[in-house]
């Protein structure tokens, strides 16, 4: 299990740039954690900072388990480029689909990623952000929805869209009215929100996104779980999408990403509605090789094997789109030998497994080529 | 241990019936997952697929891991008698629990299918049943409770009825009002139910339901955490059960069924309240001997060995009843020869903790004779 | 890894006292439980009554896995305050946090819970018992907040006194507003809660009451997750904290208590709050060191390595401060062993997660002194 894994090239169905720029020490150590640099309590003494050192090293020619200091005198040698350049090409992924509407910090494209990894690249279009451009350009209450609409429409239509993705955890949760907002209800809202300005984050608006997505007909990615101190976690428990969920049964895909610590809420959802679909990424890279197995047990219980997609939810560090694919490669390898190994599942069955959850899952849930393409930058 | 648990007779507290007619391939497919047959996505596919094709093919003469063409192919050759006796019998069951309020297919009776396990079977009355028949019987609004009083004291009068079972988690969610409703509130509640029609799902209703089952005094089942898409699962926690199980203390034994996600917040009613019992059927099978073990850990954390039962919570495919059987025996076995291996067990506490969760808890709180006795039809 | 754990004293950051008097079976029994004795359920038929047999039993010179009535009877042979002795020094503790807020039955004093385990005592002041000596002692409802807050500043002002403590988990929970409350409205709510007497459970006292200690500026514990069956579970979620947590930052650290089953949620937090600290006392006891293991797995998935502390929560028994310890040791040797000999660690940073969760982060954060000091009695 463990062979095919290493040889199979993963799709990465939801992940982001990495920084193009050099990092210093503090710089590096901020995004190393959903949390920030505090001082007195290193961003390396975390399961996270244990595997960069473990992991990452080698591929900069340190020993495993180097120091922070040798590790990051180290990487500011090689300098961004040809860090970004080995980490991405160690990660073995065939496809990336990038979110491209979150970046602080000046990010690597899609195409300067998919370059650096030997891949191709997708976008994944991130709808508040293309509302709060409509805010931003102006618009009239009683036609922003119309206008974010055409904006979404125009978002998705460029060349390499696969997928639209929705922060509403982060802006409102998931205890929402599952209902389609009425015009008046989203004038109303809108008003207000204009004259407010600032982030979406208004539930009668992110209602109104939800269900634009379901209009655009494309897949819909939505952060569940952990994340930054941005998010109230209780409310990110995706079994609270349930109402909406059912109302929205047979429209368009929607995937759970990350969902720690509720990936078995996640994957009862996967179990019993036709269009949801599951990963563990961020969780991935957090948790680290030694723990991705038993996230991913957890995530499995019950889910359909056609059901769980592999992503790295990398972002800012190159280092995260390697340890990903590193912890879903070991983790589901020692998974599925142990169960070979208690013949509670075939090696064949196993072997689909792995290229199901790996690549072939998200290769048919965006209708991805099975060859890699070139894409726009 | 291993040996101890193969050697047992089970009771399984919780079960349905098993379908009587033969079962074409969809109609297997959709028996076997908590969703739905979906185009592309083979529900032999899932965890319990591979269990049932692991655990159940060689049952039918066929090698382990049997293709799932190759396996219902030799289902239907050998008929649904012939099939039900064969699993039921390997089973290895004494006695059944039947909760027989839910059959929108043709099932076996309690007595067919004790009689297929060569085992003796009970009844277990579904409220929400008895409910939905006084309404269809026609009753006044303000004779509702005492008729669905009598009537549920009929049910229960019935030969071998042993246990009352409620779906509130279905219909309302655990968040309600614990207190006993007034007599001015069901009347009022049921004037809208009964013009309205459908299934009883007014949260007064529903907690007139539970509030009778307290003067019923019979043990009562509550269905807890995942089930099929019906459900909010967050309304399924049983922690929600709280102020209700406290108001009640002193009265009836309550059953928390399946339980999982929430197994450790059903583990901590259980330490907690005297009444409060649990088991983790329906995942079981779900989850399959792979991960039975990890769930029953969870479930045995703080659990006082004499709350935790064993159910199947098998609905319409015979292969259900053998595969939680299968898990049970698996992953306790494995559990407690680890402990005793470790020396954190003594052998003589894990085989009590073997007949009493297998057995000896079920027999115990239901009263059940300890030798096997026919049942009513 | 478990030789450098066997070696290490810890310090035991969150404790109470143990009973000084003899107890009698029915009295040991109903502290061995957080349910009640309820009669033919045996309180060592649980996992901490499985562990008690096999860790405890030996200290007391009997074989492991001892009969509960043999255990009864060497205790009561050997008297409470050799049996205090003989657990409090095999627990191996440098110092010692206890709260003194709760004792319904003669507890040692911190003095003499530290002269048993030879060890330094530090105090713990639980604020719901600073207010309610307050009421009792007779205050106008406009009045409490100075009263209050002035007896509390006295309190903290004792010699010892390392950290405040409130259990709002059982009073109210944690769904409650985070801002601070009025001065209006709190008089309003102490009118009530004055005229009414009782414990202090009101939403606006409890408010009141966290705000209060972060103005004292010492850390502050908070009991999270189970406890006895005076709780609502869901309630004491510490994700349900966020928005107090986001509007506190920068001042006091906060100590999330045993939090299981939401040890996950809080790790999330510590790990994207800088003042945000955990641990899985009370858990490692009842669960005993067959499962310690893996809740400390699922605590530290995510947790940076400064932010997790050693605590037995031992009460009454002092049977449960070495059973915290063994558990603690054991559970935590096994892990880091593991990580170490897959190489995913390296053997110092093992050592350097013992030494800090052990000890350092508590000496670290309360401020103790490295070498064990006396207390005030």
């Amino acid at each position: 299990m463990h062979e095919a894994l290493a040889a199979l090239r993963l799709v990465d169905h939801h992940c982001h740039g990495v920084t193009t720029g050099p990092l210093d020490p503090s710089g590096f150590e901020s995004l190393l954690t959903e949390g920030a640099a505090w001082p007195g309590i290193s961003p390396f003494d975390t399961p996270a900072g244990v595997a960069v050192r473990r992991h990452c090293a080698p591929v900069l020619d340190l020993p495993r388990h180097a120091s922070p200091d040798a590790y990051l005198a180290r990487r500011a040698d090689l300098g961004p480029d040809e860090v970004n350049r080995r980490f991405l090409a160690a990660a073995g992924v065939d496809a990336l689909c990038v979110d491209t509407g979150y970046a602080p910090l000046p990010l690597t494209s899609p195409h300067e990623l998919a370059r650096a990894a030997g891949a191709a690249a997708f976008e994944v279009v991130r709808l508040e952000s293309v509302a709060e451009s409509v805010a931003r350009a102006g618009v009239e209450p009683d036609e922003y929805t119309a206008a974010f609409r055409r904006a979404a429409e125009d978002a998705v239509r460029a060349p390499g869209v696969v997928a639209v993705k929705s922060v509403a955890a982060y802006r409102t949760g998931f205890a929402l009215d599952p209902a389609r907002p009425t015009r008046a209800e989203v004038t109303e809202a809108a008003r207000r929100w204009l004259a407010a300005g600032g982030r979406l984050d208004d539930p009668v608006l992110v209602r109104e996104l939800l269900w634009t997505a379901v209009d655009l007909g494309l897949p819909l990615q939505l952060h569940t779980g952990f994340g930054d101190g941005d998010l109230r976690l209780a409310g990110a428990d995706p079994a609270l999408l349930t109402d909406w969920l059912r109302l929205i049964a047979g429209t368009i895909p929607v995937l759970l990403l990350h969902c720690w610590p509720y990936q078995r809420q996640a994957a009862y959802l996967a179990a019993v509605f036709e269009q949801v679909y599951l990963d563990v990424g961020l969780t991935l890279h957090h948790v680290g090789p030694a723990r991705a197995r038993a996230v991913l047990e957890e995530a499995l219980e019950i889910t359909p094997f056609r059901k769980l997609l592999y992503s790295s939810d990398a972002y800012g560090l190159a280092e995260f789109h390697l340890l990903g694919a590193v912890s879903f490669r070991r983790g589901l390898g020692a998974l599925l030998q142990d169960r070979v190994d208690a013949d509670e599942l075939s090696p064949d069955d196993a072997l689909r497994l792995v290229r199901w959850t790996g690549s072939g899952n998200a290769r048919r849930l965006y209708g991805l080529p099975s060859a890699p393409v070139p894409c726009r930058d």
